[in-house]
């Protein structure tokens, strides 16, 4: 079942360690089937040298097991929350990459600073608001991606303009079209991340980039007038 | 004479240079069999790369040597107090590595910020008073045991509750059931103290992350209603 | 068409992963022709991987394209300006290294505060202004290299003396007479923005090093009296 | 001519670009042979990759060079006045380690904070005073080497106690009985460079670790009452 995107899933997967961004199993990249409503995501707590294209858990948007030996990532309902609120994600990816999850410790979003961070994403990257007793005592995980919808909502911003969020005292979620290029964005926001740390503390403000010069690099690579890369 | 532990404790210190935990010969681990009441430690001062399995040291609980062609690290009388203090102790890990040594020169905990630290360390990650002259001038690693036990029992802390500890002015001591997991805890440790220390850099201030949202993440990993990872 | 200048242009691009310079696509390098008139540029967008030295583009100094099958780099018009502006430049590095774009973010010059700066850049690295709006809604990147040019001659500061700029709010460009000059160059500043970042939040200072040091320093490797390296 | 040595030091100069301390050609390792009252040194400005045992330089303690196809490392000078400063120094290193070359560029002393430092260095590593003018303008190496010297003196440090030094606004020097051992200095004095500073910008002070820890730690490695490591 779902061969082709568990092995998709799997390859997303094995590209955390070979990026750096995971220690030991804490990371997790899913991949969905919208035409099936299936997704596919990695096995909670298994190592990625283990780890084969089998191995990868179908879970169905209730977040019941369709397929898989195994029992799927515990954050299976924070992804599934995300499929459902924006139709145009295909794939998402949670790590504790270490300077995201510094920023995400701090509880403040990563303010955007420069065309690195523009290239990407159009705004600086939200964090999410302390989740309440109650959401953590409830169904943990289902709450945090309805907490990751709510801070999009308020705050009017597209899942598809700003493809990562910071949940608060936790770590980074980022999120595209398919598996593979959400691992992107992940690397991407790690990277940005790094680079926003060490502008704030050598110069200990953390004002905006000027908004045209953010339009700009957006817009050079997304939507209808983009012209960086080779045409398709 | 215990092969079979000498052969894990041997891999065990193997992991510290793979993990990039030490320079040079700054690390070491040991394991213990309880029910001879004998502990295996690497040798003092000897290189990775040269070690084999039977060089591994045998001693006993009174830091008498048993076995063994070699002097064993000179941490291992601290090693001892640990075993001696809590019996669920099956593996110590003793390193210099880098973030965490920052924070023991730092002379404070490391505070609990955010879900990487919770899942494996229930609260801050103590740091040990100073030790005095008479200390110092003393059995000076068996004393450093004993002011890490002191540690533990003034705060009333339950030593697998929190499996590391910072000793002031010098570095960490991690520990789990066996010596393998007692390496991945100080892996975490270090991620943990990197973590916090951009953390605390970037914000200025050291406040906890929220209770409820530390002990939902160490019980979703630890104890009765544990739920992630597979079942064993 | 200029096969020798392509391999050398493709060769110095193959070391900006190799220095780790950059992250996925995130860099480019030229080099010049000076007797046809003829620029070599990184294609847009092509991972550094699949890349081979024919499919390094050729455009000529208004920024048209003379052969290849790809678009160059979106940078090539800022390259182009920095090659009119001074003869004495045959190979252009533009990066988003780590350490270079985050001074770059804070929208300062990299003072000069050791010899390691000293022996290639005699004096600070200049940030350019701000762009204006009107300079980013036009030919956006041509105007990025007007400004850069724009900084040099403001500040009376010989573009071989200094061979690297920031763009403000964006990252590094660097220089030398031939491409993988150039890449040199570019893996030096972002060495010295490294050093600079941890001496300026270790002082809490930016006060430049002694003139009479960064005058040793840089004379002993440049100009007729350099005694640094072997006779040539 | 002196192959043994040759061949040691061409060993210990392969060792920086092992051990990660030196970018390029930045850094070089000498060796002196007492009796004959000659020094080995590496070549300047020669890449790591291509050189060969054969191409270290002899020079006598005038700096005069005895043997070899190559010009002796821009910095012979200052090696010159520590071998005569010192009689046990055998072997000397000077590189631009990344953290060790951010303190010299700071101009400050590398606090004693941790028994890593203490283990090797005992007490805080000095960085030197400015040089002056003239200093600078006259035999600037040969008064680098007086000027590391003069601090040791004016301090009342033994060279043989804290085998490195940081010179102000430039980088450090190591150093130790052989070759071999001072690369090692030169690695722990950049381990301790990057814990110091991350000491220090967590807690924002400088205060040093107890004077008796400093000693227990130096003393149980170093002297009559050693014990760490085998007995040889």
């Amino acid at each position: 079942m779902l061969d082709k995107l568990k092995k998709i899933v799997f390859e997303a997967n094995q590209l955390l360690p070979k990026y750096k961004m995971v220690t030991f199993t804490w990371g997790n990249v899913s991949g969905i089937d919208r035409e099936k409503g299936l997704i596919v995501i990695k096995p909670s707590g298994v190592d990625y040298d283990n780890m084969k294209a089998d191995d990868m858990v179908v879970v169905d948007l209730n977040g019941k097991v369709v397929e898989g030996d195994y029992n799927p990532s515990s954050d299976t309902d924070t992804h599934i929350e995300l499929y459902k609120a924006c139709a145009d994600i295909g794939g998402i990816v949670h790590t504790h990459s270490r300077y995201a999850t510094s920023w995400a410790q701090s509880c403040q979003d990563i303010p955007a600073l420069g065309t690195t961070h523009a290239d990407d994403f159009y705004g600086p990257i939200p964090c999410t608001r302390a989740m309440t007793k109650e959401e953590i005592a409830g169904s943990y995980e289902k709450e945090t991606g309805k907490v990751i919808v709510e801070t999009f909502k308020k705050r009017k911003i597209k899942m598809t303009d700003i493809p990562g969020v910071l949940v608060y005292s936790h770590g980074p979620f980022a999120w595209d079209e398919d598996p593979l290029k959400a691992v992107k964005k992940a690397v991407i926001l790690e990277e940005v991340a790094f680079m926003a740390y060490h502008t704030v503390t050598l110069t200990g403000k953390k004002s905006s980039m000027q908004q045209e010069l953010l339009d700009k690099h957006y817009l050079r690579k997304h939507g209808a007038n983009a012209y960086y890369g080779q045409k398709k």
